[in-house]
């Protein structure tokens, strides 16, 4: 891709700042902290001078992270305190600012009854919504770098327990999910990036299903649904198969799906509208007559979350940003028979998407 | 256990309506709601009339989860909204119900906000924290016996890793930890309870070490710290080695630390204040000079989540209900040398505790 956007916790901080007008902004919400500090801890929150230089910035954890934010965060002074968005609260104060925003959706009404009662007078709290959540929409070069691995690691994964023979009648579900995790923890993963879904035969007509002790059999399709974690970035990658031998009928829809999946691929330009998008796909499934068994939406955007902006669905509103990461992801699914799902992870780019998940997509009998 | 807790979901509903002074109340926490109706989707809320009869209680729920909730809560009538509080709050207005409790802490601003905005003179929004959290700290019968079977997973993973030599000199600690999760998952786990510990020689030292790629080696102390979950219910237990050798300084603070966990389980009676549970395993430590290496809590509550209610700590407030699930876990931690930590999981008695992690705790040279 042609990356023109800064990278660096600092140069996102810098993009918080230009953002929006108030004196100080106060992030609670713990990955959207690790976002622009890159501090990690289960307990933080950071105080951003909207108003003045970076330097001027604060970041509170509590005394199980001395060190580690220290590490992780060089850049930000950190105030050590167990109470964190009391402490920068309080810090806000000293330093004379009066007006913070802060994020609604990230602070619980108790948390904020216990602030005003503490500041009472003292500064004024502005609520906002997906202020930080919509620069992480966008992707810079660190970033690509970090999904990109991590979507390797998966496709390594995936191609080693196929060559060794897992994908196979007789295994069951819970054997090939938890082989191929095994395998993606060996390859390189910090983390699984969520619950691996195996579906075979008629399971695999459930979108979500949850891997249990049914046994793959001949004739199946069998669908993996799965991600790995690198540098805290997510990969989301769908390869459904059939077992030993296809029927006409795997044959067609695995088709639909595919030509539906190259047609949503094809969409991601930036400044598309979202909808448009979904459309693009979803119009070529209803065209074969199956728009009512594909029952979810396109996809999603992916980075430090599995599910995260810009949603690509019939409900998205809005346009595709540059650089964004997204899932393309269309399925078919027939009730009590048999579904398929063929899912990327790519990037947006001014030319053609920049495809993560490499994973060979043609028709394939395992 | 002598279980004098009536178990089911209704009977804790019941115990909700006796607990406290409102019409009704808005359980918004997703773990409040799967323990007071059996529901796990990851979209609920839960109305519950505290005036009225069981029947008059409402689960909200979106639309993926509608078969689902049926299933699992059968006897609670649901509506399908995305918008759960939102619902709710509609059908408590149409029911003629204005002062709602509500849970502070597991309320956004942002909801709070909205709430306000569509019912504003309609209801009365009363904030409560910890209502349900302190029904959860005393189990019933169901649930021990959930607990009961995930300590039971973990003892079997753990004695066919060892029986199988898998705990030994030339094995990375990651190695062993995905060992160890992958026997959970064999014998019964339905998930992981917490990022696995296995952490050898000078990184035992570290009481929440990640397991790295660092080689075990003769002589090492070995400290894993590990749970399977069953049926929702996490189990906990910490067990720590020697390799092939041990010295004389690593028997001793292996004894310090299994004379301080056998005191602290001791201590473990109905009515006993938290703090003096803290103690009777801290004073053991501190009398051996080694005060300053034991730098946590004794334990903590274990159930739906991995830390509840109540906490056993040096700042620890209240008494131990009969009934609660509790870690006993106290730990001796020589930077750079070395570290023990001996845990099980309890749940409190008239008489002993219950032990539900049955491994050995007697020191072993593996």
């Amino acid at each position: 891709m042609t990356a023109s956007i800064s990278t660096g916790h600092r140069a996102r901080r810098d993009r918080l700042r230009a953002a929006f007008e108030a004196e100080a902004f106060l992030v609670s919400d713990l990955i959207n902290v690790t976002y622009l500090t890159g501090f990690t801890g289960s307990n933080a929150a950071l105080l951003c001078r909207l108003d003045a230089i970076d330097d001027a910035d604060q970041i509170a954890t509590d005394g199980r992270y001395r060190t580690q934010v220290s590490q992780q965060s060089p850049d930000v002074p950190a105030t050590i305190e167990r109470d964190v968005v009391g402490a920068l609260l309080s810090h806000a104060v000293d330093n004379g600012l009066r007006r913070i925003a802060f994020e609604a959706g990230a602070l619980s009404v108790a948390s904020f009854n216990r602030l005003v009662q503490r500041f009472d007078g003292k500064v004024e709290l502005v609520p906002t919504s997906g202020v930080v959540e919509e620069l992480r929409s966008v992707k810079d070069a660190d970033e690509v770098d970090l999904l990109t691995q991590a979507c390797a690691v998966a496709d390594r994964a995936l191609a080693i327990i196929i060559e060794q023979g897992i994908i196979a009648p007789g295994r069951t579900e819970r054997e090939v999910a938890r082989t191929l995790e095994w395998e993606m923890y060996a390859q390189g993963a910090e983390a699984i990036a969520f619950e691996t879904i195996v579906a075979t035969g008629v399971n695999s007509a459930i979108p979500h299903h949850r891997p249990t002790e049914a046994v793959l059999a001949s004739g199946d399709f069998v669908k993996l649904d799965f991600g790995a974690v690198v540098g805290g970035y997510h990969s989301d990658m769908t390869r459904t198969y059939v077992l030993d031998h296809a029927a006409d009928w795997q044959r067609d829809i695995y088709d639909l799906v595919a030509t539906a999946q190259a047609a949503g691929r094809a969409a991601l330009k930036p400044g598309a509208d979202l909808r448009g998008i979904d459309a693009a796909a979803r119009d070529v499934i209803a065209a074969d007559g199956h728009g009512e068994h594909y029952v979810h939406g396109l996809g999603h955007g992916v980075g430090l979350q599995i599910h995260e902006a810009p949603g690509i669905g019939t409900a998205a509103t809005g346009t595709l940003p540059f650089g964004a990461a997204v899932t393309v992801e269309p399925g078919v699914y027939l009730p009590g028979a048999g579904g398929v799902r063929i899912e990327d992870t790519l990037v947006v780019t001014d030319g053609d998407p920049l495809l993560l998940t490499t994973t060979d997509k043609t028709f394939t009998v395992l």
